[in-house]
């Protein structure tokens, strides 16, 4: 693209928000041109960058017409739905990786999706939606294999197994034409006898600061493949969102998500 | 399959044969029709199974017509000769896994493939054979991560890196566009200067009586990707020219790999 | 040792009698002086290898006063017994691996390690045995760093964790002044709430035919130790006793463990 | 320890000072009595809590008489000089991490040792110390199973292998009584013949943002040890040294490593 990607970012001031605009500072691919925030944030119309004037303030007002490629958001159902009504009515792109949408409202991105290219995903750590891929075609090739997954995180995770090793193991399951419903062993301890054919199962490591790691283990006979993945850094999600913006811009009005930016990249 | 798949093994008492013929023993999906050998072998004549009679002995008089599927052929270029005679002739599927072969009978081999299924693979193992699927894909997905290739294989092994770390190299290389020629790295020691963008770097351990392991990286920012295949066995290549035949029986005639019958159990 | 150990087997024909008997082949640090057997054994009085006569064959008669320097028994408890008696009246060294002693037997034992060496292992593993020394003192030495343990075993395993498992566990916990029965977390499911300070975790993996594979993490703030066991082969209890007999031979009499020997070796 | 051990920091506006500054504020086992840079830097006289005031300023001048327990100098020769001269006329102990120094310097270290408790250390974290005791003792205790040292970071470091994978590896060597100038290989590549017996192999990984992980292998036959670390934080070397610093105070006067630390944590 000859000249950068015009970007905005809805919930400039949470989490996902400043992760972005740390990672945005130095990225030439694009030109920040808006970072809205909720009209009663505290930061609003303070400088974007904490001790640094560049011209950029956190705000509640859209850009006008013409300005924007496309809007990164990460903030809330309410947030959401203003950003949709200014892509769509502007028609401009929008990623976006708020959660807990109403029917109503995931109603309406459907709808957007055929005027504006719309691009969802609950998680963008590419190295997550690449392992997803690679498991899926993993599980279907060597459909004898035994197949369990691994994961490790910090001591403070209240829940096991992890929302991602459980998509790891449905995009498993279902690559080989079952449900985790049907297949999952989530514990394995006593008198367990023989491992069942066809199970999925589960193990789980909690302890120190571990961000985050999945193993996907692919047992045969005399050989085995193991497919990892490894987080260090939680600013993973925000370069994945960052991703996905820069290849959104410029397509086509469509539902996406990580894996249709995936198969472009991979196809032949 | 309704009835088991008759099938021949040419080089029966090399230590491919052997492996071959020790996991048939108990394999129903297979019924084994000939294990045949050069006429001067000194085995000529004996039962296969070591103190067992099943019936079968070490031959070298194929069988008659009509009798056959598929043939297994771990023998040499002489052995494959014969046996690709005898295949073309009973249109019968021919697996191998014979190298060394000299111009004249590459050709053969692709002008048989016009009338027979006929399945060559330098490395029968499923493992591996997924393994280099999976880099391909991750290489192409992932265009910006750095990727480095580890491997370990026992203290005898006398050179490095092995030559399934090279092949999964060249297959990373080319789904980016590039060679080994150009990219790769294999060593690094001393003021080495940092890692150059684009290039695939190669590490080998020596040690113990390591069968052979494959370690591919892709390192981001924040996250990383490991894609390992740990063979403990050398029976895993009898496995795999197993599993070829018993797919190649009933295939259209063609020049077909592993990575063929990857692609079929993986189309959705 | 200027000359060979002089060596008698107990149990010669069991599963780790043949794996012994193939390992002293090629050992020329020893010289095998009886392969005993009960005297119901089909095998009795037939070659120590099959196809050839290396002059040793199968027997139940215990070679003559001063022939031996040390006896392995991998029997049974009445083969034990015998070994026992024998290797006392004749003050021979004495490595068992026999298990499911009855408290009688047990005592014996005791008694005789006050004129025989003696030593009694459940593992004769050398690895699992220098884990557990290392998994003692990391986990003294990083008291506050969370510990898991997690085990790989072959899909045919009917129970979990292994005794491999609880054994490093047990270890680990009695070094932090704790046991298992305190400390242990078996499995985790669900709402598990955040990891409790001082636990020590265990996670279970089953497929294929891993021989069996011991991984211990102990996890602090930015960084963390794995201390793992990989086993590929079963011969390794089979060489670990040899190391132990080959050690034994020529100590003060005594109660020894591979542990004692391992000690005698890391003294510096 | 009663009450808290207080603590002044030399070289608090530099790196290590600032990550120490930022662990400290929430340890409750220490008293952060001063905050000691350079007479001429920029931050003197100022908060060493940005936009807070905890009522401590980055000073130059040391605490009167009686008040420290300890001093953790990260400054540089000069200002370690000043820390030494301080704690040696006051008896407060000191914990350095400064490189570089002369012998003069070096000669006033060890006479100082005499007097005050004096840690020393070129790297603080606690994983690596306690890993290099634990690749002591394995390479003791198996002395004939091959040895080989990974080591992975990121994309911009410029040597290999590590200063980290070369003190594992001479802590190795000397347990076995020879060297890295004897036994080390650094690259395989080509036809490198067999394994050497008794070398110490290293190998290497470059790529992403990997803060430095290192593997030891232990290779034996049908088995083998893997003791890996694995950092992801650079905060664990201020970690190490509020650790060395927490337990120094209060030791008798003496030249003391982390090694010491742990000697004693780990005794029984």
């Amino acid at each position: 693209m000859s000249r950068p990607v015009r970007l905005a970012i809805q919930g400039a001031t949470g989490r996902m928000g400043q992760a972005l605009l740390a990672l945005l500072r130095n990225d030439e691919r694009f030109e920040l041109v808006a970072a809205l925030t909720a009209p009663d944030a505290a930061q609003l119309g303070t400088p974007i960058y904490v001790g640094e004037d560049s011209g950029l303030r956190f705000s509640h007002a859209w850009p006008a017409s013409g300005e924007l490629d496309v809007v990164i958001d990460f903030s809330g159902p309410s947030g959401l739905a203003d950003a949709l009504a200014y892509c769509q009515a502007q028609g401009v792109a929008l990623v976006t990786g708020t959660t807990g949408l109403d029917k109503a409202l995931q109603d309406k991105l459907a709808a957007a999706s055929a005027t504006i290219p719309l691009l969802r995903s609950a998680n963008f750590s590419l190295g997550v939606a690449v392992l997803k891929r690679l498991l899926r075609e993993a599980a279907a090739a060597l459909p004898d294999w035994d197949l369990d997954i691994v994961e490790a995180h910090h001591s403070r995770k209240e829940d096991a197994p992890s929302g991602t090793a459980l998509a790891l193991g449905e995009a498993a399951a279902s690559a080989r034409g079952t449900t985790l419903g049907e297949s999952a062993v989530y514990a394995r301890e006593g008198r367990t006898g023989p491992r069942q054919a066809g199970t999925i199962g589960f193990a789980v490591i909690r302890g120190g600061d571990i961000v985050g790691e999945h193993e996907s283990l692919l047992m045969g006979q005399g050989e085995r493949i193991e497919l990892n993945h490894r987080a260090t850094d939680r600013s993973i999600f925000a370069r994945g969102a960052i991703e996905a913006a820069h290849w959104l811009a410029g397509h086509e009005p469509g539902a996406y998500d990580l894996d249709a930016m995936l198969n472009e990249r991979t196809a032949r």
